[in-house]
């Protein structure tokens, strides 16, 4: 349990500063008071004085995603979203969820019963039993990174995958790149959709090789890349962009396995910045999601949406973070030594065929 | 000027509640508090008591808008956004701004000298000075309708189009048409091709004849009607969806000017819903865009930026609202009498194709 002395260690300012922080005196700065009240419910400090004065209460439903250690992904999501609850006087509640314990209960009825006045919803899969519930709900709800049509009360929240790529892309055009593959996560997940697009849109901007092969879907997991790499090694790229930073380190392990360095020979950049991702060999290059800022957001959003005012899809700005994994394109000979694998999937052919229209206008 | 009565009657209640309501009394609810304050600034009481406890203040712009009457379309945003405003303890300033006063002051500068903590852009064009300039400023800024790229102080706020010109097919289709034109507002407008987007892939979605010469580019003006009527009557359209109310209202006039009745004859569909479009002959079936929400949500945003949090698309839900412009869908015979006009300008063929290549799939 943490104590004020461990706060104000945090911050590095006295006890008694914490202590006009948490009970609102007037002589301390706005700005500080925040951070004060920030970094308790950073700490977990659960002073009953402290507590929210209302009993209003949001929770947030994580499914299939860890959250209870500093370098789990979602740990700032569920900290963001925390520090603006207690910011505007409510609590949070979390909930571990899933297929099972949703077909056992109603969305609205479970969230009655239990008093929320709202909920952000987080790792949940199209398929999930309280997704087809939710085109009609009239419980404000948030949804990381999933869409519903038509119902004002619900909301989605997502980082905007065309920008990330975008930046991807300009950053290893400015080093000289000319042949960048592309290995996605899963089709049919609405996130591959976007940055696919924003891959095909964004190559034919640049005036770069668009090739349908070097444009591929796998599985957001590292295993995907030993089925793609050797691909695209043989067709002579020199960078690789995947679809989320467990990708990216299996394209890393793919091309030593084969023989190649990053980034001597190939630079690969991935998307999300996972904490693990400064820790990779190389560290990695990749599009960071500000996961502080979705947790905050949410809550944002939730808190309009409660208003009554139905604002429905909201994109926060990526940035691109340069570690080591990419460098200075080096001229390849291409080689193919594979035979062309059956099993790989490619761009879907509308999408790669809209970059080619748009190309040629 | 307004007095507390004049608040009272608004309301429906007592003198003396709106006198608690102002003056922060524990003994009313806060959503009572929240209509008083919402309604002073609506009938733009000033008591100095009510003054916002601090001395921060933010700006609105706006270029080639109404906005002081009631029926005015800029009277909800501005309305909205000094609501919201308010409730945070700012004031607003509202400035008229164009061109030319834009050349003659740098944007940043003027927002520093004025003392604005933020501003919100509406009615702007991509031409204008200050467009260029938002790239790299450092003012927590957020503009209707225009994006801008890579600048984590600049947000983007509007409507779903995409969900709005569903909304509209589908209540066309519910009524039996199958021949349903578009005439949509300016090219190389962002929103226009928002717009046309949406309705390519709404028809596709429906399996409706998808011919490019039944979706064109007008103006956002009524005069471009008569320019594209004609030839959709000759098609044998028995519905027009229109890029915003004043086309619609133009598309009406050309349909009696050329002897069919609205709605009997012809539906026809808005966008925005104007003051104006309730009052139109026949009254205007339209897509909603909530202005006051608009408003709102541009303050909660701008409140998202100024705490450093880079929310960057921000779209609220569009709704339909169904007047008399709509009708059962009356079986057409096709005739051509009017000769092919070479001055219209038809769909942005990538956009065609891409709509083609979709219905493939």
């Amino acid at each position: 349990m943490a104590t004020i002395k461990d706060i104000a260690d945090k911050l590095g300012i006295s006890v008694s500063t914490v202590s006009k922080g948490l009970n609102d005196a007037k002589d301390i700065s706005e700005n500080l008071r925040q951070q004060v009240l920030d970094t308790a419910v950073e700490l977990g400090y659960t002073k009953k004085k402290m507590r929210t004065a209302s009993d209003d209460k949001v929770c947030i439903f994580i499914e299939n995603m860890d959250y209870k250690k500093a370098d789990d992904f979602g740990y700032d999501i569920v900290l963001g979203y925390k520090q603006a609850a207690f910011r505007a006087g409510m609590s949070v509640e979390i909930e571990e969820t899933g297929p099972d314990f949703q077909a056992a209960h109603r969305y609205e009825s479970y969230i009655l019963e239990k008093g929320y006045k709202a909920a952000f919803l987080v790792g949940f899969a199209l398929g999930d039993p309280w997704m087809a519930q939710l085109g009609s709900t009239s419980v404000p709800t948030i949804l990381l990174d999933n869409f519903i049509k038509s119902n004002p009360n619900i909301s989605y929240i997502g980082t905007d995958s065309e920008e990330g790529i975008d930046m991807a892309i300009a950053h290893l055009v400015a080093l000289g790149h000319e042949k960048i593959a592309f290995l996605d996560g899963s089709k049919d997940s609405m996130i591959s959709d976007q940055r696919m697009r924003a891959y095909l849109r964004s190559i034919s901007h640049h005036h770069l090789p668009l090739d349908p092969s070097m444009a591929v879907y796998g599985y957001f997991v590292a295993d995907a890349a030993h089925y793609h790499v050797p691909g695209f090694l043989d067709m002579g790229v020199t960078a690789i962009v995947c679809g989320n930073d467990e990708i990216a380190e299996g394209v890393i392990a793919s091309c030593k396995a084969e023989g190649y360095s990053v980034p001597e020979d190939i630079s690969v950049i991935g998307f999300d910045d996972i904490p693990a991702a400064a820790s990779m060999v190389p560290p990695l290059t990749t599009v960071r999601q500000n996961r502080l800022e979705i947790g905050k957001c949410s809550f944002m959003i939730l808190r309009t949406l409660m208003d009554g005012v139905a604002l429905s899809k909201n994109l926060l700005r990526p940035s691109l973070i340069v570690r080591h994994s990419t460098a200075l394109a080096r001229p390849r000979v291409m080689v193919r030594r594979h035979d062309s694998k059956d099993s790989v999937l490619h761009v879907n052919p509308r999408l790669y065929d809209e970059a080619l229209k748009e190309r040629q206008l």
